[in-house]
């Protein structure tokens, strides 16, 4: 299994809409990705390691997938459509990471 | 409920020894946990965005927990002896992140 992480790193003074991209962006990207995606993940970064400081990410979105190629050939048609969503949540550019679920 | 993330960065030339991570670090922090930790999940980073790029992070822990607050007092009384565990399994000096489940 693959976890695609989508990560939005916090910077100060660019806004996150959380109600927007957990009630429409993420369901509208898991609708596109169909049987290729088995679930998908939202965390809202709350803080940092250090005592006062802030998140690294302010959001982070995860679609877990049975292979990294399964994620591609399913995203593929739908990347200009999904990328064209995200001014509608946020001026933050993310952060791609594909991993290895190992546990 | 809340996730407490571990960041290992990619760094070219950094070890990272998975089978130690996921076999002995993370059970013996889950068992010094105890019930504040409901469960945790480790991810190993395969590929960046781009085509051809590395992953952001090399390898990602997370451990679920009720609350901040919950993780913190579970965590205090064992900070040392987790640290010190650190250098078993890698050189890289790891990023955390505390973020609020929202799916």
């Amino acid at each position: 299994m693959v976890k695609v992480s989508v990560l939005y790193p916090y910077s100060e003074g660019k806004g996150f809409d959380m109600g927007y991209y957990c009630e429409k962006h993420m369901p509208m990207v898991k609708e596109k990705l169909g049987s290729a995606c088995k679930s998908i993940a939202v965390e809202q970064g709350i803080a940092g390691g250090a005592p006062g400081a802030p998140p690294t990410y302010v959001a982070m979105g995860h679609f877990f997938c049975e292979s990294a190629e399964a994620f591609q050939a399913a995203f593929g048609p739908h990347v200009a459509e999904i990328m064209a969503d995200i001014p509608n949540y946020t001026p933050i550019q993310p952060i791609i990471q594909i991993s290895e679920v190992k546990i």
